[in-house]
């Protein structure tokens, strides 16, 4: 077959190639790879496609962020997005993998395998988990663009996003999913493997990203115009919410990989069945959180609200985070329902403490990751594939307890950190923009240019093509 | 390595992270699983990534209809692409299933099997095939939106997409996809093995969502303006050709999940070579779709036409859909080009009949579903995978009889229940909003908001942000 | 389980879906596939895989070039896009493929497989290799879209995307990676096993477009009002930093498939550890690349620039296409970074020559695919496979020497080839839009629509709709 000779005419002699073309030859002499090499193979390529979702994440953020803000303000706020992913990338190769997943200090921090300069033997080649580790990274990264969205200097946007990826939040994930952190193992259980519990990471990932969010959006200071002089709240719409709507499909789809992903592995019955439950709950829970946000803001406002709609899928996606692999179905559709309230009053409850939120970043990530946190403890019900039980399977408090322990650690940990760079930041470089620019858009400010030059602005903020 | 440490961190104690970590072992070790559990882990996995592109499917649909429809009434097409998936997400959980793949009563409906309470044993996961079926009964439902556009009340929508997925669409899957339903026993063969011929639903998804796409547009009756006072129709042009453009490419990418994942196994030599067939069928009917509607569409006005072209294209992914597995390269690209002159006269045939389908939806779906599942009939040509040959392969007309029944079967059931629901809900909770409404667009009268409030509006009819 | 009995209720009765059968059952026996045939239902679903995510840069490209262009022109580009596939794969079909992997005539040309006739035997099936080719023909099609864009006639694209699919690309690949071409065995090693060395197509796809862009924009003349009549550039922004900003995503998750695809197998150990490190190399090489560009822009005009950082990204990722498997991480980051330079004064080099590139399309594939097959020649350290060094990790001047004869015969054929199709198209049917219709919009000309016909237009040039 020609695609073999593919291979080996682009090769420069290697074994690697040789391998390849013998492997093909082998196919039809009916004398294949080892099961364990086809494992590895299996788990390799469902790493590489289950990561390549949640990369597409980024697009769905970008997509969704842009579309629940300001026209005047769209480039800035792709680009944003998009540094999000550049800087990560960067910052987590050379040292947060290793801050991570090197040898562990104390079990507070990793010590070792900066700069990826090793590739390992036999098993899951460790580049394919970086990759699908550094997709979460930035995940946690771009979660903070939008509440931050429109008043956020560009140059101080790219400092934090290399902070969070390169320390912040690689240290929380050494804690809990390194294997070696002090939180997985809190509980002083003789086994060492009962603890905090946060399969794909609604508190590692989603809440540390929303206390990041939430701390630089107090920072900040809401919007020119959210508030009136009499403390009114006033609605600023999006732009678009065609795109709105593209980011929602494309965050939806991406946890298709963020939640099954997770198991790390699917090549024996066990790992299968696991990722299979992982994909409905993960699916019923983004329904669920859907129609618990419609009808919640419905019944509030008499009217069908497609941004909340939107935003309580994402919230019910983020709330079975923790526990996708942990609960049955009709569990996965009670934690994904409450999410809905959830986000509609958490939004509620930011505009009373006069906090600006553009696209409500804080309700979604950071309270539905506690929500869902919590709902580990409540709901994990071992349909085949956990030890401990949940408060309503007749497991006690002590999950419950591990969970609580988790959010408030993390949370602390994230909020300070997050905080104090934050207010570093304002201090040398300056974290806001101008007022004179926050009205003319930061697209004018910071860039020079505009994103829909060929159309005539709605608002008299937004300058036409020079 | 860390990463079988991250399972051992963040599991349970449970036997399936124990199970991960010892996987992960073996294959240093050249002890990996068996070769039972290979193949299940590769159809897990083909299952997963098959649902999870058909899944994005929606999305494409969504950017297809409102790029297609106008931007007074984007955040409302937005919003009901939206709720199909999650009203339909929670129906085929609770009930859907069940009808579908249930024990069978009498060939007619499943009875068992509701809320997903068994997940089964041994084998490829039942959760993974539930995901795997929920999406395309997904896509059946918003196939309708297109059609009903621009006109159908919020309320009245969410009532027709839970049902369709409750039970209209469910019925026809277990005519002829459980293995017990009348329909692929139709003919009295006496292996039970022979019979209607549908391998990804060009008649069971397209043509069941094609038909309520038609009654829904027959009984809400033309968008006001759509036909003149002297009965000339008048074109309304969608709002956005890049949203329009971006769909179709993602239905197009959809479809590689949709034809190739129907083969629901690939881990042999035969479902491989099976798949491969399925991916080469599929686009080249595509590219071969958006010829035919290119240069009929560019014969008939004397200008090419980007809007017949896509839906040539989606014509032809729709016509292969159900012989995708059983015709030669060949036949495939004379299926998909006949789908394209099958678009652009079908558009003009429903505005003759003073049909207003705002997208196209009846004839990309209702007439390519049914051109397709006749043309098994005429081409199956038995590439190593199907016995019974088609007409012009010397099969004579037997299959293509059963494939008549089934078209006629299928549409009378769909377009009799459709018909009887939009008719209630009609007569109860009304279908179509109000004249006022229709005129300053949905997007303001159903739910408050625009979808581009900081675009000046190019009709009056689109007021601007508040 | 009721998923095996779909296939028995949709199969025809053959052979395949009695297998698909027995292989469900079989699985609770364990008793599974050999070893060999999973290996072929692995690398089958890698390759299906990858090759829809290579298509999905269909989009990614439809996306990035209208938004990269003005709204007038939108309709247009986007038919030129959606058609680059339409006739790449009617092309790659009936004799591109037969010309890339057929018997081969002396190195040069391949002469048999046409029309896709012969599926082969067991292996990889030659249908899904056709399916991952055929998307890297149609990836190289689509980026003359770009440089040629808001100017060309609909029907001279047409032609030209067919001729190029059809010959010009074909006989590159089977220079190249057919096994027989003269090129991958240039240097008269004793083993043929040495030469020219293009992992995933730097130069094979993303120069061979380049080469076609720039001489097509040459031959096109810039457009209208680009350059003054002092001869002083001036800068035509893009309708939609929204839509330039999703095609990047896109065509970055699209890279995903591209190069780790390339390895066109992952079943064992040394295949999994190959495509591992590529996705790393990747990644890091676009970051770096966004990161490149985003200063190298910054410093020169003092704002940080969305669009040349985006095409910074595209640039890194083209110059890792060529060496992803043969470099290290370190190196990846340093070819990654040189890439944004590059696409910065590439653009500039450009616009002194009064060669009128509206999105870029040169420096990003042109240049960076050039200087990524240069790159394989100095930084190719074997990291495991890959037998000739680069000139900086001691491999002397040999490979290096191979890459630079490789970009010349290559270029020298292209450019050729494409430079006297387009005089041949120019002479004929004409090349050039008429100059009213170039003022007015591509979109009026020559399709008799508007792309966006509820906004009002915010150039002159954009008439409103009927």
């Amino acid at each position: 077959m020609k695609l073999s000779w593919r291979k080996f005419g682009i090769g420069l002699g290697g074994a690697l190639t040789l391998l390849a073309v013998t492997g093909s030859k082998a196919f039809a002499q009916e004398e294949g790879p080892s099961s364990a090499e086809l494992a590895v193979a299996i788990d390799t390529m469902f790493l590489l496609i289950a990561g390549a979702l949640v990369f597409f994440m980024q697009a769905g953020f970008a997509m969704l962020t842009a579309g629940l803000t300001q026209a005047k303000n769209t480039t800035n706020i792709l680009f944003k997005n998009l540094m999000d992913f550049v800087m990560c990338s960067i910052a987590f190769w050379a040292v947060g993998w290793g801050l991570a997943y090197g040898d562990s200090a104390g079990g507070f921090i990793g010590t070792s395998q900066f700069f990826l300069t090793s590739a390992g033997g036999d098993g899951v080649p460790v580049y394919v988990s970086w990759f699908f580790q550094v997709v979460f990274a930035g995940t946690a990264a771009t979660i903070v663009a939008g509440a931050m969205a429109e008043r956020t200097k560009f140059t101080a946007y790219l400092v934090y996003s290399f902070i969070i990826t390169l320390f912040i939040y690689p240290v929380v994930v050494h804690w809990v999913w390194s294997g070696a952190g002090w939180l997985n193992t809190y509980s002083g259980s003789t086994d060492g493997n009962w603890g905090f519990t946060d399969f794909a990471g609604s508190t590692v990932v989603h809440s540390v990203g929303g206390w990041a969010a939430l701390m630089g959006a107090i920072i900040l200071g809401p919007r020119l115009g959210r508030f009136g002089s009499d403390g009114k709240p006033k609605s600023i719409p999006g732009h678009s919410m065609a795109l709105a709507a593209l980011g929602t499909f494309i965050l939806w789809l991406g946890w298709f990989g963020f939640n099954p992903g997770s198991q790390l592995a699917i090549s024996s019955q066990g790992n299968a069945d696991a990722v299979a439950l992982v994909i409905v709950t993960t699916n019923l829970a983004a329904a669920a959180g859907g129609l618990g946000a419609l009808f919640t803001a419905w019944f509030r406002s008499g009217k069908p609200d497609l941004g909340q709609t939107m935003n309580g899928v994402l919230g019910g996606l983020v709330a079975i985070t923790a526990g996708c692999a942990y609960v049955n179905p009709i569990s996965a559709i009670l934690i994904g329902f409450l999410a809905g309230p959830l986000v509609v009053f958490g939004a509620e409850w930011l505009e009373k403490a006069k906090i600006d939120d553009p696209v409500g970043a804080v309700p979604v990530h950071l309270i539905n990751g506690a929500w869902g946190t919590i709902a580990v403890g409540l709901f994990a019900s071992a349909p085949g594939n956990t030890g401990t039980l949940g408060l309503f399977f007749g497991g006690g408090a002590t999950l419950l307890m591990a969970q609580v322990v988790g959010i408030i650690a993390i949370g602390a940990w994230t909020a300070l950190l997050a905080g104090a760079m934050f207010l570093a930041i304002k201090a040398t470089i300056g974290l806001r923009v101008s007022k004179e620019e926050e009205l003319s858009g930061l697209d004018v400010g910071e860039h020079g240019s505009v994103a829909y030059p060929d159309f005539v602005p709605g608002t008299a903020s937004v300058p036409a093509a020079d």
